[in-house]
């Protein structure tokens, strides 16, 4: 019992030690070689690029996120102020509270994003310095660079939930601070929309008109110097892999932490009741868990070494492989410390912990088999990406069908795999025999909950290996700008290819992640809505009864989930037109450049890549307000107009609806790009058996497929994954506005 | 009192009124010119294949069928067996009658499609013929020979669903025989898919195989009779967008008859307990008000005319208008005859028949949005196709990517017009004032089916503009491969255009009346289910409560949701991969005869067309039977081992995602389409004003976005029409087996 107590120091104590570790990663990373003056002079642009626009994009970002922290806590505290009479939070101070949260969460997640591509920046020239004379050095740097943003990102969310819990009075009551602190997801997610957006956005439009502008129409190869746009595609790597995807998962984990002890909250009741030890153990528990997965990722980053002609895949699975054995280590821990029932016992007299453990390996497990899902429709050496590369024979055309075709077909194992994993967690969860008062089973709901932290245990080792890609592809442009001696542009390509991979595999991750996260949450806007509704009817209200369902079969829900689903391919639409739209202002700038400027061509002016940096800014900044303002007006109106059930059914169809939709087209993309590599690796034969690589008519046309994937799998799809969990915890923060 | 009797009689009459006048029609278009003798040569040739193949295909689908019809009716017969002890049919003869009624809808599917299609393939060439001399002709008996399929379509299914639901005692018994004949829908349905896959199939795979042939390898023109898939590529157009589009239409128009007696039968019960003269009037409706559709479309077919320099699609709008002022007008005398409440009242005083017209009026509007919001989408007057066809001037991949948002765009409209629709007809429907025994409100449910009944009045009208597309198609090719004289090919490439349109307005049609269909069979499933548990409660079983809501909250319904949403991408995958086989074997078929055939290119050797023929109908037939199995095996798995809230909820969140996606697919398909057509006739311009027409690089890159689109728009789209509302049928058909 003493252990129980004790355990929960683990949460500011992992918190603590990965931000000292990120640290000391970061000095590791900062003092080796930078490279030639060359090099330095390219990753000094990047630099300079990367700074000014996330200055400029989280300056608006945090005007905005302040905006909308004062009309959160006026409304909360306008609205929730009549009906919470009867607790100890006026509305006022509960209006106040969540406005603070929401600023926290918000600024908590921005500076890991820029911290975070603070280093990433740093860490790209290193890595192509490295390059020149080892590989496997090289893998380290750009690993331990993608690290710092792993860490950061994981604990400074640990972290910030952590303090704001404690902040609000949770030791002393701990079944009601969950509720206070859900303004602190919302933050994190109103800044990853607009981070993932406005990044999103930047590289794909820097990336689409570098590539239209200079290997299109003047024939230069990509990353060449001689076009204006490459630092502005360079920059784009940064500013929205790795800050994007950070800011992402960064929500993804807050969201989650979040929910879980909200449903903690009903486990700790029956606690309270059946007299357990340390009831608020079942509150406290996700976040101990996830300190125990920062624990084994600060152990793993030691175990991502190899031989040099060992594949660099290898080397970074064995890292994955370690963070996940230690995990489970550590789940068995933490359930069996923090999970005690006193002499009650679950089904077939295995204690209620075991059983829980058992839902946490189901979460370990399902971030396994999405790893490996993603890896079989992604990679080159399986038949989806073969498929697109034979279709490719015939033609453009016949390429876009075919990886259509592949990214509807990958929801399957996707939608098998989310399913399976809420199932099976939710009927191991029953068999731990939670009952509440009322005789309702409690376990199977957070038995899900465990195994969503049971799959999050891992982040910052999967994020660490995403932030690796942006590095690696940075590594390559700097080698190739700078021309850096030794077999380094083989060597980051490699790196390249293996960070493409593993940026697939993020996403994957992410999108699984954000369902269950998202499948939490809308159990934590239930009991949410029955709070307010208890407190009604409390007070004497009569005609109003507790929500029990979500029922897609009245007319307004299902109207509301009609938009939910509708909401998913409008915001797409929406993010694929606004990269066109910035593609097509750097188009006109870098053709402008070739035509005025006609030494460029031949190396004697130097193009002006400032001028494109900023038109890219301005354009991304002005174009992620469009869908940004959708997304959050929509789930309003929709409460507001149609009321609470209906906001549930926007809700959770919306979800199914965007999960599904980013799959297609994270996978999709990711399928194309990967089939364009097959083809250019030489692995393409035409029926007499002679090899069709580069220059050839399948070649252009799987160039054409790649194009297509771009704002596919690195603008609309990640913005999908953001936009799921900001359905979620808009609609836990504002539930009072939607009841009438 | 003796007029509401006596108006039921419009059922039988009016289903073989129109039988009459689509004999009528037929004869008409019989005996027109069948033009020269090479005219009649190609004609012929495209109608021994179209025939070929729907002999195969309807031979396979009716075997499929008999042995689905045997396994429904055992089925049925031992799980409803012992559960309906306390009602007068057993379970044995509810087996046997779902069994034959299953095999009914099969035959009036298949009879009305044949039949059609049998005209069709007659009246193309009669319309080749007059636009050597005439427009109005041409179009005159293009819309004749399409109306033939709309009347039978329509009259078949409306006279099968009534006889079923007379020889099953439905005048005796009218609250209980709406429940014995969802056989029929679910027969519909069935055959509806795999004529619609098998067509689909097949229109396409002839379609790109033989375009990137003949146009891309060997640079002949469209419809050259050098080329030996031309005529696979003809029959495709008929055995695609007509037999296809009609079984589709079929599957709606009894679906939905079926589904809004089921909620009659509801109101039925009002009516019998307060007294209110003829009762059954409230089950007979819909087929009554169907039966008034009927007639206003026979008189409307007397109104396409217009002067020889009108544009076509005036002609067919001026007759479409006819019908939906027809339409609303007979909608008027339906409620006021047979919805008399006595002296109760709705809302403020107004008449309950009042309110419920109101709610038909929503729906003939919402029939009238969506014909114009697909016109803005595909026609290439807006912004939509302007800016796909701006966006070919970069190259194809642009193209694609302004597609996809223009698709993904277009989910907006769609959706808020359903909802919106849904909304208000549910409540207009309330104000009624229609509650059952607990004082449960029934108005709203069936106000929303009669919206559904309102919007399909003029389905025989929308019909017959859709298969004039198909006709004018084939009146182009064979004007074209029959080099006939006078303006001959200028007048069908005019009507070409306007069908283009007519089969795109059909398709949104087509989605809101299957996302319509489906929701008042949600209903209907939810009845049933509560009937089948109501008996069990009856029969004294313990632990047994009513189905309140598809709760998609709970874990194995929000799993069988995510599963449905998966179903729509997976079974597109898998049609459109479909396409992608078939045409690889007509590619591999055509390219062979070039070869071994030099005398093809100088016109000195005959392409041999029936083999491709053969060879297109096979592989059709063969890709039609996978994404037929998972469709079908899908809902049945889930129910069978998750239970039949799961499936409800597989149907409504598979119904969301599935409409949303059709309308993606037909609307993309359509705007690209358009787009190239929008640059072959001169409309887009360079930055120097210099015209971008055909043989210029926008013009192939638009041609790349016209190709990937076909797939898109004739064959997952549409299929996933007939999905939608399979899903329901077949739900509703094997509820029982669902309940454990």
């Amino acid at each position: 019992m003493q252990i129980a107590s004790a355990i929960q120091w683990i949460i500011p104590i992992a918190g603590i030690a990965a931000v000292l570790f990120a640290m000391y990663l970061a000095r590791d990373v900062l003092s080796r070689d930078p490279g030639t003056q060359a090099m330095q002079d390219v990753a000094g642009t990047i630099y300079e690029g990367a700074v000014a626009f996330i200055r400029r994009q989280y300056l608006t970002i945090a005007l905005l996120a302040l905006v909308v922290a004062v009309v959160v806590a006026v409304v909360i505290s306008l609205v929730e102020g009549p009906a919470v009479a009867d607790t100890d939070v006026s509305g006022v101070a509960l209006g106040l509270r969540t406005g603070i949260a929401f600023l926290v969460g918000a600024a908590c997640s921005m500076a890991s994003g820029i911290i975070g591509m603070f280093i990433s920046v740093k860490a790209n020239v290193r890595t192509a310095a490295a390059a020149r004379s080892s590989l496997v050095t090289a893998v380290q740097v750009a690993m331990r660079g993608g690290a710092v943003s792993g860490f950061l990102v994981v604990a400074l969310s640990l972290l910030g939930v952590w303090s704001m819990f404690v902040l609000f009075g949770g030791l002393d009551k701990p079944s009601q601070a969950p509720f206070l602190i859900v303004g602190y997801g919302f933050g994190a997610s109103f800044v990853a929309l607009f981070a993932q957006l406005g990044g999103g956005i930047y590289t794909k439009a820097a990336d689409v008109g570098s590539d239209l502008v200079g290997k299109v129409e003047k024939g230069i190869p990509e990353d060449d110097p001689r076009n204006a746009a490459v630092i502005a595609d360079l920059v784009g790597d940064n500013v929205g892999d790795c800050a994007g995807r950070g800011a992402d998962l960064f929500e993804s984990t807050a969201a989650e932490n979040i929910g879980a002890m909200i449903l903690g909250v009903a486990v700790y009741g029956i606690a309270v009741a059946a007299g357990w030890p340390n009831p608020e153990s079942w509150i406290f528990f996700p976040l101990v868990v996830r300190g125990f997965g920062l624990l084994a990722t600060i152990v793993s980053i030691f175990f991502v070494r190899g031989r040099e002609d060992e594949d660099p895949m290898n080397m970074l699975n064995r890292g994955y492989w370690v963070t996940t054995a230690l995990s489970a280590v550590g789940l068995l821990i933490v359930t069996n410390v923090m999970m005690q029932t006193g002499t009650t016992s679950g089904a077939n007299g295995i204690p209620a912990w075991l059983w829980f453990f058992g839902c946490g390996l189901v979460g370990l497990a399902t971030s396994v088999a999405f790893v490996y899902i993603t890896q079989y429709y992604t990679a080159g050496a399986h038949r989806p990406v073969r498929d697109i590369a034979e279709a490719s024979k015939t033609g453009p055309a016949t390429n876009i069908i075919a990886g259509t075709a592949v990214g509807f077909e990958t929801t399957g194992l996707t939608a098998l795999s989310i399913g399976a994993a809420l199932l099976l967690s939710h009927f191991l969860g029953q068999q731990a025999h939670l009952l509440d008062a009322n005789g309702n089973d409690v376990g199977g709901i957070f038995g899900t909950a465990v195994a969503t932290m049971g799959m999050l245990m891992t982040t910052a080792y999967i994020l660490a290996m995403d932030t690796f890609g942006p590095i690696t592809d940075n590594a390559g442009g700097i080698a190739e700008f700078a021309k850096a001696e030794g077999g380094a542009r083989e060597i980051t390509d490699r790196l390249d290819a293996v960070g493409n991979t593993t940026k697939a595999l993020t996403k994957g991750y992410a999108i699984a992640s954000a369902s269950l996260a998202a499948f939490l949450l809308f159990n934590a806007y239930i009991d949410k809505v029955n709070l307010i509704l208890g407190r009604q009817i409390a007070a004497g209200a009569t005609n109003v009864h507790l929500m029990t369902a979500v029922n897609v079969d009245e007319v307004p829900v299902f109207a509301a989930g009609l938009i939910g689903a509708m909401l998913t391919f409008f915001f797409s639409s929406l993010a694929i037109r606004a990269v066109g739209k910035a593609a097509g202002a750097i188009i006109v700038e870098v053709r402008r450049q070739f035509r005025e400027m006609p030494g460029i061509m031949e190396y004697t002016q130097r193009p002006d890549y400032a001028r494109v940096v900023d038109i890219t800014t301005r354009a991304a900044l002005r174009e992620m307000i469009a869908p940004g303002v959708v997304a959050i007006a929509t789930p309003i109106i929709v409460g507001v107009t149609l009321g609470y059930e209906a906001a549930a059914g926007l809700l959770i169809v919306g979800t199914i609806s965007g999960v599904m939709l980013a799959t297609v087209l994270n996978n999709g993309g990711g399928a194309w790009d990967n089939a364009k590599k097959y083809i250019e690796s030489g692995q393409l034969k035409d029926d007499a058996g002679n090899v069709l690589g580069k220059k050839t008519d399948a070649h252009a046309a799987a160039v054409v497929g790649d194009t297509v994937g771009d704002p596919f799998k690195d603008t609309a799809g990640p913005s999908l994954h953001v936009l799921v969990k900001l359905l979620a915890t808009l609609t836990l923060v504002l539930a009072p506005l939607f009841i009438r």
